[in-house]
């Protein structure tokens, strides 16, 4: 048959994907009989038999107390939506090769060949005990929700869906930063999120936790509300803890005048009028991925803060910040769960390391800045500590 | 609290596996923005599209057709049993370094928290896209029958019960080269099979398949005929395959009378004066790890070739000079099962390594000789072709 080309020839990062991005590495030798018979049989069976006696042994003799699931559906990849399961491993093996490269993690991409709810909450039940912890990952809103929470429930490992509280963890970082330089606290901001989907939620939640009282929270219909009757169970929880609190309701428009803080977590475009109705000093995070919802031109022109998702502009809001450090904490301390004590110091960690040089180009640390992981790490496994789930 | 002494601190064999055996590493750089662009967001969103366009990209641009999920129930663990999915990690690991080391394949040890036959199955379909082989290990008989068959049939990718089919390439390999020593055909020999499990039932199913006729299995109550009333499906069945085309009954010792092999894949002990009823150049494979079902020390007073599944003596039968190869060859081909004639062409191959050079104390090479693995992956490459599953 002719020679097909390969439309990606030229394309230098389907040249990098090239057999894909991980491996399996050995950290024993293996040269030799003698080798063999301890890393394998019949050496092997004396640790089998320690682990039966001792199952906590596991933890001190198996890779697994370092190792995390990287689990999706492939609902809701990137900004690409329901691509499947084959189609997300480019996406789970990058995040993996990020655990491995921030965190120290071994990190092991499944990709799942059902959509069901049930049937992903007993099939990562059943792999448990082969990980330390489970972070779920690109499965769409608001299955996303259920999986999370009734997983939390099963398992006494870490549960961590990294597009809500990764995003979370980040945003309210550089928030705290973005609202110390405008002089603002949460307490008395106004804050519209646009987006209620996983990190609309999370985002919301966490600013709710540490005194957010003035919030919209968004969908592509307008503010949340209860009096809609078109919200799922997820959007009508969280207008009752929202907008319902301030009787906001409306368009995008009403919400953003006079709002001293825009999150947008949604993709679409805010238009210039509606950005400029925001209130002086404003602080914009568009976070949609690879088009802002306001792009920085236009968001520097009425406001004094502005971040995006995207690595070519100032102040990248990007997860990478969190999730490596969240667990390599967890794991130092062995914790048995992710709690929002430990998302909190995450986030307090990760704004305390630009603090003191905080400028409005530089409210969150670079993912490359070599203190972000351990500075998370430490501050995650001391709440763990504090939470009373760490092990040791 | 008081320090607790580690009663295993003095072991090498536990040193050895502190922290497990084995790691994830990268294989693209990852130290600035721009390659955090390529191998992650944004530049991986087209990577990902190019897969949901063309599912068969998957094969150039992620791990996943190197890659192969060693799954456990830990029903069946070495010699040691049901010890439980946490206890049988250090198997699984040290096969997954066995798999890096040998073939150059990627492999991820998971141990399922369940020993539903149904639930087993269900879990591995739902995972088959994350991997481009499945590696079943140490679930106990005959429940690995079914669970392999059903998966074959579910699957268009290698599904492999290593218990099984590695250990009856490595007997067969073996054994050609012991019966040309002995100036026997495997036509006219007499066989005996102590052990019907997973590997009992495949070492003899291999044998009928190269022309052997006389041949007795035996469990634990002697001889399978179908006169028992206590057998279940599986050892039915291969009564009906075995003592019943020749009419045998009876004990170990009945069948032992005159017989010119014997193989031991059960644990137990054959006494001398039973052994010493063998044909005059018998062959003798005690495989029973650590104890042989024979000592060899017992075994060369009878008998002319002897073998064992101990690193300790000659003639070592381990199923590392199987695996490796047989799933390098079925990668490099992309096949998409493992067919009879992929195996029977890995033993032909491995029994050819040393076929010029075979003496009573070499019927079969080294796990660390470097021809192994090579030669194994070509052969069976070249039966996948032949058997019309390759997919290049």
């Amino acid at each position: 048959m002719p020679e097909i080309e390969n439309p990606h020839a030229d394309d230098p990062v389907f040249a990098l994907h090239e057999g894909g991005k991980m491996a399996v590495s050995l950290t024993v030798p293996l040269h030799g009989p003698d080798e063999l018979s301890m890393a394998y049989t019949p050496g092997v069976a004396r640790v089998c038999e320690a682990i039966a006696d001792d199952p906590s042994l596991a933890d001190d003799y198996t890779w697994v107390p370092n190792t995390v699931a990287v689990v999706t559906d492939g609902t809701a990849v990137l900004g690409l939506g329901d691509i499947g399961p084959r189609a997300a491993m480019p996406v789970m093996e990058g995040k993996a090769v990020l655990f491995k490269q921030f965190g120290g993690i071994d990190a092991v991409p499944l990709c799942l060949d059902t959509t069901d709810v049930d049937e992903i909450i007993e099939t990562v039940v059943r792999l448990a005990p082969s990980f330390g912890g489970i972070n779920l990952e690109d499965i769409s809103a608001p299955r996303c929700f259920e999986i999370e929470e009734r997983l939390k429930q099963q398992l006494d490992i870490p549960v961590f869906h990294d597009d809500q509280h990764g995003t979370a963890v980040v945003v309210l970082a550089a928030l705290q930063n973005a609202l110390r330089l405008t002089d603002r606290l949460i307490e008395t901001s106004r804050v519209v999120v646009s987006g209620a989907g996983a990190a609309g939620v999370a985002v919301t939640r966490i600013l709710l936790a540490v005194g957010l009282r003035d919030v919209a929270v968004l969908d592509r219909r307008g503010v949340l509300h209860s009096s809609r009757v078109d919200l799922n169970d997820s959007k009508r929880a969280l207008a009752a803890d929202t907008a319902d609190l301030t009787g906001r309701t409306g368009s995008l428009a009403d919400a953003m005048a006079e709002a001293d803080v825009f999150i947008g977590l949604s993709g679409g475009t805010v238009p210039e009028q509606v950005v400029a109705t925001m209130a002086d000093d404003a602080i914009i995070f568009g976070l949609a991925n690879p088009t802002p919802e306001v792009l920085p031109e236009v968001a520097h022109r009425h406001a004094r803060v502005v971040a995006t998702g995207r690595s070519d502009f100032a102040n990248q809001i990007n997860n990478v910040l969190a999730f490596p450090g969240i667990f390599r904490g967890a794991f130092d301390c062995r914790a048995t769960a992710i709690t929002e004590g430990m998302k909190l110091a995450a986030a307090n960690a990760l704004a305390a390391i630009v603090a003191d040089e905080a400028t409005e180009g530089l409210i969150i640390p670079s993912p490359f800045d070599p203190r972000v992981a351990p500075t998370v790490a430490a501050a995650v496994a001391e709440a763990a500590r504090r939470d009373g789930v760490a092990r040791r």
